[in-house]
């Protein structure tokens, strides 16, 4: 089975996200004064094939813990769908 | 009025992006030969707020051709939805 998968990693609340900073500054000086709150996060998607879901979402999240995340100071989640 | 907004930026078709070349090649030396097609987007979330959805959009679409993408090489797309 083929399935569709997409994560989704953002920083943990209270983590500096120099990037997010750095963009901030950046919509400041376009003049920009009434946007707040931004946040900056990495979405991968891909093609997963296995036998059963059961599978593929245990590889997901070792994935996720593995490489795409640092757990320590990011937060990940993820959606599976079966591709049609 | 305050609205959320989403902005997926990712890159165009045919343009190579080293970094999923580096995760994909990770991701084949941590042994899983199952997983094809990745590819990276940024996803940008923020609060505006503004008198009107027209104007609100107008300003999202500026913000994205002048800072938050590179035309050349990415595509973008975003959502708006007003804040409850």
């Amino acid at each position: 089975m083929k399935y569709n998968v997409e994560v989704i990693v953002s920083f943990k609340k209270g983590v500096l996200d120099p990037q997010s900073a750095a963009v901030s500054g950046a919509i400041a000086s376009l003049g920009y004064d009434n946007i707040v709150n931004l946040t900056i996060s990495k979405k991968f998607n891909f093609q997963i094939s296995g036998s059963t879901r059961d599978i593929v979402e245990e590889q997901v999240d070792n994935l996720c813990r593995k490489l795409l995340a640092n757990p320590v100071i990011e937060n990940y989640h993820y959606s599976i769908w079966e591709e049609k």
